[in-house]
């Protein structure tokens, strides 16, 4: 495979770059002329490997795409904060045929261009025919607002009602590997709508990529408040056992914590309040209606 | 291996983190706060791979170190650009012994923040026992003068000298894979003084990664001229044969076009000239004391 034409052919689709792409792909560096008054830009970088976040064989489209769609879910996740560009690294196995990664790469370059973070930049590098077929992702946005906060993880106040998106579980078929999983909407309309609604009551965000009591417990413990959560309030997917949805990843919903007026629904999407911020010490504390449970880094531990 | 604490103790050894980072690493994007008045920033990215970029079995610090090396080469060739931060994902191999991916990441973290380039991202995923240990590297830089014109490789202009930094050939032993190619020195103090010195006489320029001929090549034919070339005047290792050098790749040496005075040394690095930059079609033309050769993208045509 003749790596750096194919990768040529790639950018050559990009017809319809924006123009805030001053230097395109193909030189050293990318260029990107940042919107006026931008003072803070955002990054983050993650990836997806065949056999992991998809199943082994999939059309290598679904892998491109699923790696941006990762990604786009961590912008989603600052709530303030509009993607911007988008760049990869791809790990392909000698002998895979170039169709494969042609594929790969039109999964990356349609999705990013779709959610408006172009694919500004790209590398392609040859592994062993025995390694997995990967793409490393990263991300570049910007705020909605430069002068208003970001959702960190860190954010939650004492009072905070804590909120998740959608319903949890169901996003992969255990058997199978398929599920919305690998054709998820990430977010982003949702987390800029309750920005633009909520302002600075939005306070602390993250995004449900490794299972509600995971994720929840980054917020807890960056924030040093115990965040109570009520097991019976959690939208949980039909079939799914309410212990394991939330205990599962995949589910690329946001989890956040704000005061005010919540709505009951933005972008299509429901929104549940599913417990409160207390003063604390950084930790998930869970009724399941007969008991609470505390969730700490070292796994769940059973109380009264 | 437990990734999200070994990731958390990497970024809880960035005690020096530069003030510009307002959300550190351990949220779901990192923020970043620009110099003043930047309206512009670069962006790449490129990977290593053990077994490819490295010898197998190499201390994981010096694939990390070399990943980052990488990318701030490429920064380097857009001569009017600092490095500004990093971000790394690493497919890990099951199995791996976590000392292995610890150093992986310190030569990621120690590497960049020496360059002013600090590491504000990262990601590590497991891929299946057999694969190769890899990291992709996305880094971000800003232009020195947001007024002035980038190297990139389509700025060479009708009469420009073609330069080259350094020396070219004999980065790696052929029979042990070892050699400067591993920790060599990216051409940031060199690219950055020219552009001091030359301003906007200084045109194009990329890095000489692929091999002399073949990084001409993209210079020739993105600013769509022709690049004479004098092979004898080419600064080359010790040892090695002239064509084999320019040739072969990894030296991570800059080439650029300019006109007005270039000097013959900057930052303790020598500076040639080593050909002229004439109108033409885009290819590069070689003439190596005896005939000229042509240098296409398919290959070398041999001429008179």
């Amino acid at each position: 495979m003749q790596e750096f034409q194919l990768l040529e052919r790639v950018f050559a689709h990009n017809v319809s770059l924006p123009a805030c792409v001053v230097v395109p792909p193909g030189d050293d560096m990318a260029a990107l002329r940042l919107p006026p008054q931008t003072s803070t830009i955002l990054v983050a970088a993650d990836s997806a490997v065949e056999g992991r976040h998809t199943p082994v064989g999939v059309d290598a489209y679904i892998l491109g795409r699923k790696a941006v769609l990762r990604n786009l879910s961590d912008v989603a996740a600052m709530a303030n904060a509009r993607p911007f560009a988008t760049l990869a690294c791809a790990m392909i196995p000698v002998g895979t045929e170039e169709a494969r990664v042609w594929r790969l790469f039109e999964g990356l370059r349609e999705t990013a261009l779709q959610w408006n973070a172009p694919l500004v930049g790209g590398d392609m590098t040859s592994v062993s025919a025995e390694s997995a077929l990967s793409v490393a992702v990263t991300i570049l946005a910007t705020p909605t607002d430069s002068s208003a906060a970001l959702a960190t993880r860190s954010s939650a106040r004492e009072g905070d009602g804590v909120y998740v998106t959608g319903v949890l579980g169901g996003a992969w078929d255990r058997v199978t590997g398929l599920g919305r999983h690998l054709d998820f909407t990430p977010r982003l309309n949702v987390a800029q709508a309750l920005f633009a609604q909520l302002g600075s009551q939005l306070h602390a965000m993250i995004d449900v990529s490794d299972g509600l009591m995971q994720d929840l417990g980054h917020i807890a413990k960056r924030s040093a408040h115990t965040l109570e959560i009520e097991l019976a309030r959690v939208p949980i997917e039909n079939g799914w056992a309410p212990m394991d949805a939330i205990a599962h990843g995949e589910d690329y919903e946001l989890a956040f914590t704000a005061t005010g007026e919540v709505p009951a629904q933005l972008a299509g999407v429901p929104i549940t309040r599913i417990g409160t911020v207390r003063a604390g010490d950084g930790i998930v504390q869970l009724f399941d209606g007969a008991r609470t449970v505390t969730v700490s880094r070292a796994g769940w531990e059973h109380g009264t």
